[in-house]
């Protein structure tokens, strides 16, 4: 399968180096708003003009946009998915669905596949969400998130005036994954549940104690949480926090038993050094999944719900079957 | 969708019982291989003999196995699919291959869909091994199962002389489950990885240092394993052992980046009161499943593997999109 790239940002350079983990995938290309001379890939891969791509589109069977979900995806993936068959990582969940009919017209149409909101969560996370509550309908569900460096969280510390950079880690309370592992099924609130610690790395002469006072009562971003921050100087920050590590757990717990005596956990658990890198991993998985269901005839757009979990593997069904069932 | 029983066993009960909590499901009867007037249903479903199920064809969508696998499954699922949609809990790992082959004969010549070895392991372990081994290609997988009773290690301990009754409980070991959770990929032997407890009922004057020691020294199930073995009284064992629990881990740690620099480590843990009833959980979903892909046409053998997640839940593809993704 040949893939190409709509974009080279952290998630792209991950696929990048994914490619180089599965021997039935190749890289064709990436294709870059920017002056394609001025981006080096580095595996080597060449390098087109985004508006080039109609004339390069016998070159790749799989197109996996790399864009911001705020403003780029909305975009990018309806126009895309007219002349491809497209994978994206579109993560603002409250507007899935709008995404979702916006791609679906647009390849429906078109007859191509699109698959949005690859990834972790959404995407393995979601799944566990369906899995479980199709298995145990009557239960409850906890999502944990970290570990891990927040983008979203760190840039908002940043707009603060006298800090010059930022890093924000959300970090889930061990009592209360203790407390659901437990299978009690406790009502935990936004503090019970995740902690924020910002390390900061702040400008000459900037009032420390204003931007932490900015930072804890940030509403919506901190208020609702128990935050440190550390101020840190710029070798620091380079040295201990250039990473993008996350993860998370998803629970569900729930009764069986004519009398609901029984109980059962299920627990989903990731711990990642590079997010990006792993986000990759289930971009690659799901642009295999998009070229054999785009082969089948299969068109519109799709979610990993709807994708057969043996089309992710590049392992034939008699080997899944032997090795893995 | 209506579903039928054949066999009411351990797992037919956990059938019997998801089905109030599955609005979308009803029980249309259990056929058996008994004198049906001997047999009496929990939930008051009517109970047929298995050898006038041609008769009630009409009556259910999908009819659930609920077979040994030593030797009902083999002969029943492939007879049964040549007539009926089949969901089945086979689960003789080594012999998954001849069973799909012989059912998928069945099932695709007379165009009825038939899935094999639905549960846990096979089933939901088998689904985390898929995906993870095609999001981290590069890596190394670890399944450890318990705590939990084991019926085949109970019965080789109930055959051994003197033994009125027998239980037996897997353990995984907390150190070899830590060292695998910090992602080192360790090389992990047999009984490093999991004990075995014993629980006895020796029969009156029975030598109790000759069970002990005919437990501990059995080949293949207890001699490679650190094993305890704790004679009790017929009252304890009805009192502290009557529950099938059972659950345990999948892991999977990879490497990813251009130098394989980041580790990430995925753990799927269950841990379930009753094995049975969540087993029936999942087979009440592929049961769903099953009949969506029967109702659009298709046949022959599946598994877990071929089942596309949204097809297990009764939720519509935007409710799900909306609420789990």
């Amino acid at each position: 399968m040949r893939i190409a790239l709509y974009g080279y940002g952290n998630i792209a350079r991950g696929v990048e180096a994914a490619v180089a983990q599965n021997p039935d995938v190749t890289l064709a290309g990436v294709f870059t708003r920017r002056d394609p001379s001025a981006v080096r890939t580095k595996s080597g891969a060449p390098v087109f003009a985004a508006a080039d791509i109609d004339a390069h589109a016998s070159d790749f069977d799989v197109l996996i946009i790399c864009g911001g979900s705020a403003t780029d995806l909305p975009e990018m993936t309806p126009a895309l998915a007219k002349r491809f068959h497209v994978v994206d990582s579109f993560d603002t969940h409250a507007r899935i669905p709008e995404h979702f009919s916006n791609v679906d017209a647009a390849a429906k149409t078109s007859g191509h596949v699109a698959l949005i909101s690859g990834g972790w969560d959404p995407g393995m996370f979601s799944l566990t969400r369906l899995y479980s509550s199709a298995i145990l309908p009557e239960g409850k569900d906890y999502t944990f998130w970290g570990r891990g460096v927040s983008q979203g969280h760190s840039d908002a510390v940043r707009r603060i005036s006298g800090v010059r950079d930022a890093r924000q880690y959300t970090v889930p309370i061990p009592e209360a994954l203790d407390a659901v592992r437990s299978g009690s099924m406790p009502e935990l609130t936004t503090r019970q549940k995740h902690r924020r610690e910002v390390y900061v790395v702040a400008e000459d002469g900037a009032d420390k104690s204003a931007i932490e006072r900015a930072i804890v009562t940030m509403p919506n971003y901190f208020d609702e949480y128990d935050t440190t921050v550390t101020f840190i100087s710029a070798e620091e920050m380079a040295r201990d926090h250039a990473e993008l590590p996350h993860g998370g757990f998803v629970f569900r717990t729930g009764k069986t038993g004519f009398e609901r005596e029984h109980s059962h956990t299920i627990e989903y658990r990731l711990t990642l050094d590079s997010n990006p890198e792993f986000t990759a991993g289930v971009l690659v998985a799901l642009a295999r999944a998009v070229d054999r269901m785009a082969k089948r005839g299969d068109k519109g757009c799709k979610t990993i719900f709807d994708v057969a979990p043996a089309d992710l593997s590049p392992l034939t069904g008699e080997e899944l079957r032997a090795h893995m069932l």
